[in-house]
């Protein structure tokens, strides 16, 4: 399909240009008036031109998917594959710039940002991706990287559902996270409201590296990690993932395939395995439920519960565009987490809406619009 | 309609999202396996990708229409519009990207290009264009500043046909240029052959800025003036419009309004004038007629002989496309301009074809390509 294709995106112009006055007004002179009144008042650039329903798709592909550093070129399809879901889901032009040099991405971002409504970044390798999000947000529009906060909403989320339906309360969650990249410290500081403004948080969380927990006593952690570990793991526990998952309720994956076994949820207390590892799941669903889950969830599309960013992103964008927020705070984050869990009386076998459902990005949007 | 629409330019996707096999084809994960082959191969972005059809249309908005420097947020309104007829010309998939900074164009372009397939440099001041523009032609990607080469190619075209209505040889013109800005000095060099690949010249060209003729007695000129003053003016020539048209054959206006009079027209030999200043021309067609001129060319859809770009670029860049140049050469150039020439049977109000004629861009495309 991509090589029939060439891609999956196009432009379209919304004016037609089939005759003299059609074509003045869509270019010269027409065009002079617009620019003149923008010159004036750089904000009515969200009346008369594009800006205003636009998000610039960035990465410098040095994180996509589970290629690890491919670069731009290799990039180009998943942004555009973004730039699709954002028209799809929620209405926004989206266009992917994939960009060369990864320490240039804050400079480029910052360059090109006229012309956008929004800025999404994407796949960007941690802990840079958090410094370049944390750059930006000086921008006027929103950016938002969303490996980070799109998982992070999309976690929330299930995990308000799967408490709702095993009967566990939210703040007596005792949570495991494996993965220590942008979407396991954006989980853990929403769930554990470090640096994160929320009136809740869940009791305790303890995040596992390639090289283990995390913990005070590790050395060389980057500066993120060293906050997980003075913020989380009450206990200071220290070990794998074995030790880790004992006695926890939550066992959140967002690393690589098969590193959960049956016989470690069999260890947990009335566990909800969400296994998101892409396209092998940290621990396949049937053996999750043979160690004992109640709820599971994957990233995948033929198993239940399937946590797709899909269900995040574009009602976020669709919201501060909508809104014309400078940024996407922690409220916002929070009222999409909140609205998409609403969106879905849930089961066990459906803690969130189906990722296909179009009506999701537009309930989302209306909340984290009502939350700028 | 500017405000209406909110723009003139949208995206679209080319892959449906309605079913579970769609969505995992367009993004997860689907799209891993063209970014596993691109990161492999980066030329098969052409094949998986938008890339080998998307050109970003660039500006910093320091040389807007006739509005001068606005800044990025005034030029948007432009460059969609342009970006509307490359669509609607050459079916190429164009964005706007306009620029925070001038001084930042060119690292920030060299940034972004792996995501497009050429680069449309628009609306850039003088002398500045010129540096932008060269030192861009390393990207492996057609990169051509539209100010300077598409109005070179169509005023080539025009000179080439009023020449065949009027019977005057080309090699024999006496041309005065006025404007020493990006348009002028790139016509100067085409007609001229200066720094240009061309099989033949005009004989003379006298070209003036705001303070009158250029000549090597000028104080204080830019490099590219002094080039001009070195190259052309062969009889060193001073003085004003007055003291240039005088004798001459054609008088090219890429200037200001009102600047010559028919009085002045009166003094030239069978002129042919080709006032393109824009909304209002150098001198009004009726009034050139009055002075005598034999074929009047304007910028205007509301008079014979619309000198515009559209003519030009969309065939340029959709031929620079097909062929994958990794630059625009003056061959390129030249081919554009006699495809474009030959694409009408020239009357004295006809030189050019109809700007909206979009037979024209293909005819152009052919040619370039063939040229590659």
């Amino acid at each position: 399909m991509h090589e029939e294709k060439k891609g999956k995106l196009e432009t379209a112009s919304k004016v037609k240009v089939t005759n003299k006055d059609e074509l003045s007004i869509a270019y010269t002179p027409g065009v002079a008036e617009p620019s003149r009144v923008i010159a004036k008042n750089k904000e009515l650039a969200y009346k008369y031109t594009i800006k205003g329903n636009t998000v610039a798709v960035v990465s410098d592909g040095s994180a996509v998917l589970g290629l690890g550093n491919i670069g731009p070129y290799g990039a180009l399809p998943v942004m555009e594959g973004k730039a699709v879901l954002f028209k799809e889901f929620a209405n926004i032009d989206a266009f992917p710039i994939v960009v060369q040099d990864g320490d240039k991405i804050v400079e480029t971002v910052r360059q090109i940002a006229p012309g956008f409504g929004g800025i999404n970044l994407e796949d960007i390798a941690a802990p840079w991706c958090f410094e370049v999000e944390e750059q930006l947000q000086d921008l006027g529009i929103p950016v938002m990287h969303d490996d980070q906060h799109g998982t992070a909403v999309v976690v929330y989320a299930a995990l308000i559902n799967a408490c709702k339906v095993t009967g566990k309360n939210f703040e007596e969650l005792e949570v495991v996270i494996m993965g220590a990249g942008a979407a396991g410290i954006a989980i853990a500081k929403m769930l554990g409201r470090i640096e994160f403004k929320s009136d809740r948080k869940v009791k305790n969380i303890v995040m596992l590296d390639s090289k283990g927990i995390i913990c005070k006593d590790r050395a060389n952690l980057n500066p993120y990690k060293e906050l997980i570990a003075a913020e989380c793991n009450s206990e200071q526990l220290k070990g794998g993932i074995k030790e880790a998952v004992k006695g926890a309720d939550v066992f959140i994956g967002v690393s690589v395939a098969n590193v959960l076994t049956a016989k470690m949820v069999s260890t947990m207390n009335k566990p909800i395995v969400l296994a998101m590892a892409n396209p092998e799941p940290e621990i396949m669903p049937d053996e999750a439920r043979k160690g004992g889950a109640v709820v599971v969830g994957t990233g995948r599309s033929d198993f239940p519960n399937q946590i797709n960013n899909v269900l995040a992103f574009p009602g976020i964008f669709r919201g501060a565009l909508d809104a014309r927020a400078p940024r996407i705070t922690d409220e916002m984050k929070l009222a999409a987490a909140y609205a998409l869990a609403e969106s879905v009386k849930p089961t066990k076998d459906m803690i969130l809406p189906n990722p296909l459902d179009k009506k999701v990005a537009y309930k989302v949007a209306k909340a984290v619009k009502k939350a700028v």
